[in-house]
């Protein structure tokens, strides 16, 4: 039996004990953008800490002007072996509505379905569930003669929040940090049975406005008619960002956004996605993006300006006759190809003060912006990564793109010029972000074994 | 010394005890918009209704599918004298944003000033010290020989929240209540120092809209690009409602605006009204109304569309990369001469569901609805009431209109076929509906001396 096999038993005989511990990280309620859960943000790095320290890394919770980053490090069996740093986020997406929750969000549960096991609770795929994958292979690597890599684990806590306590802390412990490659486990398979290598992600800029009228709410018959409505100005703003084809009007924003290269727009064609599916699955139906591209494309390959979140004025039960003194929204930018977050933010902050009218202000408050991110296709690390994910599951893995950010990638490639290998065992029907989130048991106890396979065939 | 010299003599050495009733009242949180003060509504008509007793009223407080409302009787001193319906309404707006108060919105104070005393609370302008100018009237003609006029009351507690449970109230009790005037405390002077009789108000159609989309929030990375997003979609709605020069689009929407008649737009113009003192007050210096048209006039005399309220997506600190399932809107439309408030109702639902893109629906909520309303201006009860007033305050009283609804006035109008005098003594500034709200200790103790003159000349 080779020492990857009986790796691979020891993660099958200890099944229970993961899916345990797993539950004990999943009881945080490491929800990173509301100041109020920095308690249980700084519990969870905590306790991630005790966890890899009893698995021989030296390992702390270094503070941050946010939350704290978990740094654990440990050297491989082997002084030539190569040295990976893995990144992963504690931190979890608010929990609301809550009310539409099945059970509590912070309470895991097992989850008997017809397709299988499913583990529930707010972060289970998004992301403790999934970081907890590579955890699990470590401590089966320890149990038979040690790591095959070395490996430094980096599990930041504002990832859902817009990261904005990394930068600084990559360029006060670059030397530290630097690895061959880095290794991200926050993606998804292409379904429950394939694989997927992840190669490229969309950038994100996050920005809010508050648009300021009068000095005080306003009476509506007193004031109505006169008195400019900020609510008004900022639908007018949001209204004025698409035109009728679904394309963001912002000058400059199309500027170092590729067409897809027409190989691989064959490849994914061969995908054969079923759209309507996907739309389907959440009740939709017609494509809402770009005209003239697949959904695919539009997700994968192509930018958007959307609102997450809009209020102004009384939105109470019932009515209220006030003219509202300010109005604010969410704005989010997925960027694509080689799209400048800061000329993109520039270019809307532009445009928001086009289009005020007299009397009115505008604030601006950013969330955060990180660029889009393309990997190699054909680079050893995704080869080797391959075939070990082939042994896992019996069949080729995807070589694909992502929608969402992981702003990491792109700092880690900045800052220390690292290349990062994205994969990851999260389903499209998750519901990361919304209610009810759930991981497969399969995805967790097989993501496991497929990382033992993937740190064997990196060394090998 | 007259009869009338004797209460109005009354009044003056009862100012403590007629501050101290009215503090009573403005403790009760009667917010009739929000459900969980149902019960501070209910006692606050209870309050009224045992101090109408007090005063040989024949009072009760009549319960409704809402807020209870007050009806209180007494006889004219003489058998001959007219007998007129005198309405108010005891609810009150909600405080939010409660942090912008000086001081809890419902502890009443009495606050020094450079131009006099003001009582600061919720309600003490809107409505709750008007109609205690009226109730103190009548507790001086007590005192001596009784009352001039025969004497209805009605306090409503819904007008803060469309007056819902009216409608129906009036129908039941046309009898009871039919008088040869209603007289209605809810109204403004021009200035501190010049009384006001308001000819003309403006109709109010309250509207709420849901508009939903995908049957779960959603992650905008999975999704952005092909999910429509409700806020964009309510937002085009919102914005294609006025056009560059401030007019409203809805098809049909100007049916029934009347083109003010020369005579009255002379007057007005007469009043110099400073629309730069009016806005730079509330921190605004140019007018966002229709074009073309006086501050004055777009307020008076003009019709409006103002969205009072939205709200979708995540609005809590930091970001949220969500696209929601719904986002919605309260919307209020302000009408003047014989628009329909139906047919606007009507068109706006039409308007909205036409702009809505696949994938869409929209839920519509009705907060109510009422017609303008206009009295003819050389009328008998109005030329008596003037003189009354120019008495009190030793210049003419200005024949105006009002941008506000007393939708109550319409009701009265179609289902008793009343005529309207409206008086009243708030300021512009008193800042109704919004955080410190006040009202002048003058105006709470000449409103009382006026109203004892108004009753004794429409007896005369």
């Amino acid at each position: 039996m080779s020492n990857l096999d009986k790796v691979l038993e020891t993660l099958d005989a200890d099944r229970q004990g993961a899916l345990y511990r797993l539950f004990e990280l999943l009881r945080f309620k490491s929800i990173s953008t509301d100041p109020a859960y920095a308690p249980e943000c700084a519990r969870a790095a905590d306790w991630l800490v005790a966890q890899l320290q009893s698995l021989g890394f030296e390992a702390s919770s270094r503070p941050t002007a946010g939350h704290p980053i978990v740094v654990a490090k440990a050297k491989a069996a082997r002084p030539d072996a190569p040295h990976v740093l893995i990144y992963g986020h504690y931190d979890v997406q608010p929990v609301d509505p809550v009310e539409l929750w099945q059970s509590d969000p912070f309470d895991p549960r097992l989850v008997e379905s017809e397709t299988g096991p499913k583990i529930v609770a707010r972060g289970a795929a998004d992301d403790k569930g999934q970081l907890m994958t590579f955890v699990e292979a470590c401590r089966a690597f320890r149990a038979h003669g040690g790591l095959p890599c070395g490996i430094t684990f980096l599990f930041e806590g504002e990832e859902e929040s817009g990261s904005t306590s990394l930068p600084a802390f990559l360029e006060a412990n670059a030397k530290e940090l630097r690895a061959n490659l880095m290794l991200v486990c926050d993606t998804n398979m292409w379904d429950r049975d394939t694989p997927l290598i992840t190669c490229m992600l969309r950038g994100l800029a996050l920005e809010e406005v508050v648009i300021k009228a009068a000095s005080r709410d306003l009476h509506s018959g007193m004031f109505g008619g006169p008195a400019v409505n900020p609510i008004h100005v900022l639908a007018k703003i949001i209204a004025g960002l698409r035109d009728e084809t679904g394309r963001i009007t912002l000058p400059g924003f199309y500027e170092g956004v590729p067409e897809l290269p027409e190989e691989i727009k064959q490849q994914w064609e061969a995908l054969k996605f079923d759209a309507k599916d996907f739309l389907g699955e959440v009740g939709l139906s017609v494509p809402a993006g770009e005209a003239n591209y697949s959904v695919l494309e539009q997700i994968w390959a192509r930018p958007t300006c959307d609102v997450n979140g809009v209020i102004g004025g009384y939105v109470g039960p019932g009515s209220k006759t006030v003219l509202p003194a300010q109005a604010s929204a969410k704005f989010s930018f997925r960027l694509v190809g080689k799209q400048n977050p800061q000329a993109i933010v520039d270019a809307f902050r532009a445009y928001v003060l086009e289009n005020l009218p007299a009397d009115c202000e505008a604030e601006f408050i950013s969330h955060g912006a990180s660029p889009a991110l393309s990997l190699p296709f054909r680079s050893e690390a995704i080869l080797r990564a391959s075939r070990a994910l082939e042994a896992e599951w019996g069949r080729p893995a995807v070589l694909a793109a992502s929608g969402g950010s992981i702003p990491i990638v792109g700092l880690f490639k900045r800052e220390l010029k690292m290349d990062a290998l994205m994969v990851g065992f999260g389903l499209d029907d998750d519901r990361i972000h919304s209610p009810n989130e759930k991981y497969e048991l399969s995805s967790f106890q097989k993501g496991a074994r497929s990382w033992a396979r993937i740190l064997a065939a990196l060394a090998a």
